[in-house]
């Protein structure tokens, strides 16, 4: 296992009234485990193909010459995406971030364009080098207004420059099943993969979606998948008697939402290179359980950085929310903080330590504050932010949604609200 | 005024029984304009430095030289601080995003590392080139250990490259009074700048804190300060009969929280140069009332991206929440939408359109879609986000705040709770 995780913190034992006592987890625990038998058992699309991924390899090896090959062509790879189409790809490859974890040094930058925006779309398109850049749009539905339209701009601009060069500049990742995006690609020439059609966009992360992104950055994508992998074995393998961590998680969430009225769930990972997968997260979590009333409400917090803004309300606050602290092993790395040239008592303390040895301190003393207060916290350990770390994260916190989704009785796969906004929408503009 | 504040969207007579009723409604009014009467006798600190600042321009005419001289010496300037010190200064030169709003055109970069992060430290002095680097270093108290241990490690660092010519490279603003910080600066022999000592750091946007940043990247403080003093004359002036607008919104927070069960407010700007301003907010609305067990939690959202992460949730999730967007003036701007060379029913709807648009169209559904599902929704519009507009939000919703924490009787300007985390970490970090 990648990762390890304590839920002291969230237990009567502990925290005391605020906390769960054993006689009020247990009924929950026993729904997530009969959900993880389920789960196991269940082969309907959906559940069965996005718990095959992490075995699989063979569209690895279909697509990994096509990411070497945008490696050696491009200098930039633009991602049209947004939701379940970007967030994946973009915390994977968050993980540049940390020096080490790149198979090679060869600098390409990925950018993720997951926001429409008249003024970035506007300036992205002036400030790039059309030849070097290539162009990566994902959507699942081929449907998404936002990439369409941003599809549309970008290659008229790319044309207008590169003629029919242009058709080799992109590539797009949509279903198998004709769609609109689908009929432009093929009459721009394009390169077209087929997104995975029994794998749900905010699913998606652990397929080609998230995974071909990871390797034009110069990661290891069957690296990620081993690391989900092992999460799947631990849940199913039978080889512990405690219930599974992802199982463990889902009760506490839910149990603490009914029982003591914690509606939101702060998800506050220490260091930049995963602020991305709390974005991530938060979708994941949002838009799977909230649906007929039900769900709690993910907010998403980055340490040490909200220590300076959100934890006076999450230490002193309404007594609404469970926390999940994602610590790293950060101890002994960065720059080092040089000796004092003059002595000063108020901060010797620093002196001498270094950056990761200050975080480490940090996320230790926070996970502490919550916990002297009574505020439910679980804590997350990973030791090195690598890609195997990654695909445990990915894996536990897909197999923790989809549980809980079972506990509550929804359906994780769908999003019927939303349909009504995106008529809505489309009235309006045929209106303009 | 900059904006328009539309709060229809959350009373009885357009969403129903989700909704407050006039009668439900008065008394929070009362208290809001009881409390705004309040702010404009009280001469105590905090609250009379800060509605001070919209009315000042000696402290811009002192530091505009030195804001003129960092932008011709430098390429980049990079800002150390956390917070308060941070979020508001982040949130105002992300107005460079939007073209035109700049007055030259001059390129600086300003970075932002307000994040403590050992590897994001390393590479940083990795890339950067020391001599065309400028360094803002800011903390009100001077203890703040992340902006300490930064400074301490950037300075050796630029001070090993360019001897003593580092002292030039730094610019500090910290509290008038002595403090560490203050004490390295006298020591580098930097410049120092004061900290406005009766503004607190999440309150500071309007202070040399947000516009040092907002001169040295091009925008005019005078004009931010002109926005704010608009939003104060309109609260203060008895021009109109009604509360102003941060008077209501405050009574619909603390209304629909007290009567509807609302324990969370979600900012939802659309718009890629507001993004930074919901982090300033979720600070300013968490710090200030998260006390006692009192407050509301809030929550960021981002338009249009989140319509594709937590709407689903937002529609049809628990009712716990209300929403307020902001809506820009989007429409004709951006790229246009090329018409299609081939006809496709599909995607008809976008040939010919500009991407805002379909941003417009965007913002307009999702609002109705909100409150079609009788969710309470205000809307803030804005005009051009320049730096009136901006200048203007922030003293709405500094105002906001402070009345809020007036009707819940919580200091807005302390926050006792995070104290005890900062012990602890000095504490794990001697133990080391």
């Amino acid at each position: 296992m990648n990762y390890e995780q304590n839920i002291d913190g969230c237990l009567a034992g502990v925290i005391g009234e605020y906390g769960l006592t054993d006689a009020e987890f247990a009924p929950f625990l026993d729904d997530a485990s009969m959900a993880i038998s389920d789960l196991r058992a269940d082969t309907s699309a959906g559940t069965a193909d996005i718990l095959a991924l992490p075995a699989r390899r063979d569209d690895i090896a279909a697509f990994a010459p096509l990411a070497e090959e945008m490696r050696a062509r491009f200098e930039t790879v633009i991602v049209l995406g947004v939701g379940g189409s970007s967030l994946g790809g973009r915390s994977v490859t968050q993980l540049k971030l940390d020096e080490g974890n790149a198979t090679d040094r060869r600098k390409l930058e990925i950018r993720f364009i997951d926001n429409l925006d008249p003024a970035v779309m506007a300036m992205t398109l002036k400030s790039i080098d059309f030849s070097r850049t290539g162009w990566l749009v994902i959507s699942k539905s081929g449907r998404t207004a936002e990439i369409l339209a941003q599809y549309l701009v970008c290659h008229e601009a790319v044309r207008t420059v590169l003629g029919r060069d242009a058709a080799n500049q992109f590539v797009v990742v949509t279903d198998p099943t004709d769609n609109p995006l689908r009929r432009l690609a093929v009459e721009g020439g394009h390169r077209i993969i087929d997104h995975d059609p029994g794998v749900g966009g905010r699913f998606s992360v652990l397929s080609v979606v998230g995974l071909l992104p990871a390797a034009i950055a110069g990661l290891d994508p069957a690296a990620i998948r081993t690391g989900a992998a092992g999460v799947l074995e631990q849940a199913f393998g039978f080889s512990s008697p405690d219930p599974c961590p992802a199982a463990q998680g889902a009760a506490l969430s839910l149990g603490l939402a009914s029982r003591r009225g914690a509606a939101m769930h702060v998800l506050m990972p220490y260091g930049n290179s995963l602020e991305p997968f709390a974005a991530w997260y938060v979708q994941l979590w949002a838009e799977s359980l909230g649906k007929n009333g039900k769900g709690t409400t993910p907010v998403r917090a980055l340490g040490p950085m909200d220590q300076h803004s959100q934890l006076q309300l999450y230490l002193d606050g309404p007594r609404d929310k469970m926390f999940t602290i994602i610590t790293t092993a950060v101890q002994d790395t960065g720059p080092k903080i040089p000796d004092l040239s003059l002595p000063d008592d108020e901060i010797e303390y620093l002196a001498g330590a270094r950056i990761g040895d200050l975080v480490a301190a940090q996320q230790q003393a926070t996970t502490e504050a919550l916990i002297r207060r009574g505020r439910p916290t679980r804590v997350i350990s990973l030791g090195q932010i690598d890609e195997a770390a990654m695909g445990a994260l990915y894996m536990h916190f897909i197999l923790e949604t989809i549980v809980a989704a079972r506990m509550l009785g929804v359906d994780p796969f769908d999003q019927p609200a939303v349909d009504e906004g995106k008529t809505l929408m489309k009235s309006y503009l045929d209106r303009r």
